[in-house]
């Protein structure tokens, strides 16, 4: 977009399952935790902080992520910032945003960036320029980004194509976690085979052009923890596609629900859950909110590696 | 989601449906400008400003949008700035985004965030928050949004419930311009029809929810240009939403190929131009690039607005 500012040539970067692979094995964890900044839910000790301004929030919400990225980092191997909440307040989000995806990739955490973008041609490669893509002289705010494929196939091309370039992941929506996933995704085709099924099938042929050394792709897929005879199905259909599996948690998925999501091996599923750690520290008026996210993150990772079976 | 800053309290505001109505018959207009600015497109008397950093480039995209604004507005309804390319620069992108929303406002144009946000549950919520909310001193940034549909229904409340209290609109995605947009949307359900009409019929039933009094729905759809049958068709199954139109210009749409959208009302179509109004003075070295948009947009307003055939 900005020609001065993007560097077109292929980094030698090692391709996004790749560094998953090395992480999950390293970690010993499959866990991702969501970051959603919601000034209701701050500790006090940060909203004390925001009074008047969206800058002010905007650094209350920077604190707040950069707290969980030290309290969850031996436990998690990424982090999934959910830019909604950033771009509630405006540019000075977005800031806080940056700041939030450095501070994560510095503590040795992979970023997914969840924005679920999609569009058409140039405008997905603006989108594609503005998470995958290196920032010189940083590099790209994400490591993988989540993207929508109600749009078909095209739309999703200039992400990949970013990720080839620079070594980024996707996550395409596939089968989601909220009960309306039904009224769209559920659809039954003429073939008797709901519609999110054709999306994985389109997601397993991206996937083949985009597969790491590890043997998975870097081409993955967003299936609903909540959803569980789905993702065994999903499973099947994108065989060597990551799985980030949402929902487990406040929105009621336990890790038991997708234990068939890892027979692709120890990294081929991830499990994302936001509240339930970030907010942890709201069950016990104890408890700091620091050690309360990591040690629900600590739970966690101990609780989805049992059930992986790895 | 930053309590100080949200009024929930509904705002005594015309509904979008119906400042519309009254834009486009004080304009004779049913045209929309997309500001979707492009570094190396810049007219040279802006690009010789941004140089060297993330800053400069979105002084120079505020700046260009801020021109197109002054030369389109008495010839556009609305802008329809593409937020991907302002967050192709970062934080520092976003804030021109929110300079040229602002302007444009205070241009007397409506402002269509071209954004097709679609999550669920708190996260929808929160880009409702972004883009249709008031953000005090100042009203919200866009009149209207563009919404993605494969989440289903429960992902477009949260936005559809944020135009209910604060006057907005919404575009929902159902069949977009793209050629790929068969591989899902095309899809053939167990009873024949391609998918993108049962979205249609989703879209109609919110609509019916949110009726101005002009008899227009505040729930729109986008429609591709590119697909005329596809716009007949969905005419009848929406017929009061009013339709965004998106590839005429560039993408090889004409006004012709859309008249049928027109049918329930003069302001029940718009037609989205981008690159061929904004950009018109490339194809004219004598042309500066202001009246170069400015009259390409009074030629595609008169064009739109003679075989809407009102």
């Amino acid at each position: 977009m900005a020609p001065e500012l993007d560097t077109r040539a292929a980094v030698e970067v090692a391709s996004f399952a790749d560094r998953l692979v090395e992480a999950v094995e390293r970690k010993r964890s499959q866990l991702v935790v969501g970051l959603d900044p919601v000034a209701e839910l701050l500790p006090m000790e940060l909203r004390g902080d925001a009074r008047t301004s969206r800058g002010q929030f905007a650094d209350a919400f920077s604190r707040f992520c950069r707290g969980i990225v030290d309290a969850v980092a031996p436990y998690a191997v990424a982090v999934k910032p959910q830019i909604a909440f950033f771009e509630a307040l405006g540019a000075e989000g977005v800031r806080a945003f940056e700041e939030t995806c450095a501070y994560a990739r510095q503590a040795g955490l992979l970023v997914i960036v969840d924005a679920k973008r999609g569009d058409i041609g140039s405008t997905a490669r603006a989108y594609a320029s503005a998470f995958l893509e290196p920032r010189p002289p940083e590099g790209p705010l994400g490591d993988a980004l989540t993207v929508n494929t109600y749009l078909g196939r095209d739309s999703i091309e200039p992400f990949l194509s970013a990720c080839k370039r620079h070594g980024g992941g996707l996550f395409c929506l596939v089968k989601t976690s909220n009960a309306g996933s039904i009224d769209v995704q559920d659809m039954a085709l003429s073939d008797g085979r709901p519609l999110w099924k054709i999306v994985a099938h389109m997601v397993n042929e991206l996937a083949q052009e985009a597969i790491g050394e590890c043997g998975l792709s870097n081409v993955g897929a967003v299936v609903g923890a909540t959803h569980p005879r789905a993702v065994a199905e999903a499973r099947k259909l994108m065989p060597q596609s990551v799985f980030l599996l949402p929902g487990v948690g406040a929105q009621g998925g336990t890790p038991a629900d997708v234990a068939r999501a890892f027979t692709s091996g120890p990294a081929s599923a991830l499990v994302s859950a936001s509240r339930s750690v970030i907010y942890a520290y709201r069950n016990d008026p104890e408890l700091d909110w620091r050690p309360g996210a990591g040690a629900e993150a600590k739970r966690l990772r101990d609780e989805v590696w049992a059930v992986s079976g790895w």
